[in-house]
């Protein structure tokens, strides 16, 4: 016997592709499932099978959803003249934990990335520029991405499209963070902390 | 929206769950998940079903296996004097990758941890012993457990257990791993070393 038997190995094998495992921290999985009661199993496979089946992506912010259009775009009480543009679905919930922000959102999937093919075809700017196009009535876009190349690259790339509508565009704010050290902050993150001074 | 729809939720809740995944691994699972194709998810979940319905514990051994007693206890060309004892079945996958063994096995399934209130009777020590009794044609006993606190002394205690027996019991070498170097290797391996130094 030089391998585990078939389905020990196969189970093995589909976790070391997922995202953050690799084959060792996989079979640590594969054991400890095997120590817990069936129930748990059952359990988890059928919530891995019912995930497709009960979400789905809102046709107008992207967002995954059981519904289509998903909650946030037929809320009544949402100011439907604002736009939050995040990279992923996972960035939406950060800016909704906040409680700071009552519009709507739009989920790009991704940011632009030429080194692994991500070029602005691949991810949901046409339909951005869309919901801009038709009813007209949306007067402010945020940018909210990561303030990294990708990000900052994405950012400039918008604004360029975002232009000729004459909307008025804006990003999140850079500077030091929350219980931030002035005396180990990078050179630039205190240069934006300058540039994005106010009033107090 | 404060947070995300039952099916995505309940998911990460319950890969949280596993050995080595945080909340935040957990939610990067399940995206990763929702952009797999159908077929990917339906074939995990089969497997994580199947896993407990597939997989026995042979009886004799306690190693996982599709048959009870396992290949490894019923193979004919096995010598059944040896027992290699070893703490998890990913341990006997290693010493069965070396192609240096060919007696049997004995999974203990943990060591002795009083501080985790793992004691003699919670792993299968009173199982070995009676493997020891029954044909009285048992040559020779190797513990095969990690040279740590917990391994060391659980080896400590199953020689104690074992002597009544009269049984030969042997433990793996201690000593420089290869490619070592001694410039860096500490104190107590090289002094295992020295102990344990062969003719040439």
């Amino acid at each position: 016997m030089n391998k585990y038997p078939a389905s020990i190995s196969n189970l093995i094998t589909q976790f070391s592709k997922l995202p953050g495992l690799g084959p060792k921290s996989a079979e640590r999985l594969v054991f400890y499932l095997l120590k817990q009661p069936g129930e748990f199993l059952n359990n988890l496979a059928d919530n891995i099978n019912c995930l497709k089946n009960q979400i789905k992506i809102c046709q107008t912010c992207f967002n995954f959803s059981t519904k289509n259009p998903c909650e946030i775009c037929t809320d009544p009480k949402r100011d439907k003249c604002i736009i939050c543009v995040v990279a992923y679905p996972q960035d939406l919930l950060v800016i909704e934990k906040t409680g700071e922000y009552n519009g709507l959102y739009h989920v790009l999937d991704g940011v632009l990335n030429p080194l692994e093919n991500i070029t602005p075809d691949k991810i949901r700017i046409k339909e951005l520029v869309n919901r801009l196009k038709n009813p007209k009535k949306i007067k402010e876009i945020i940018i909210a991405l990561n303030p990294d190349i990708e990000g900052e690259s994405t950012t400039l790339y918008l604004t360029r499209q975002l232009k000729p509508y004459k909307v008025k565009t804006t990003r999140l704010a850079k500077g030091l963070p929350t219980g931030a050290d002035l005396e180990y902050a990078d050179a630039i993150t205190v240069t934006d902390a300058l540039k994005g001074r106010r009033e107090v």
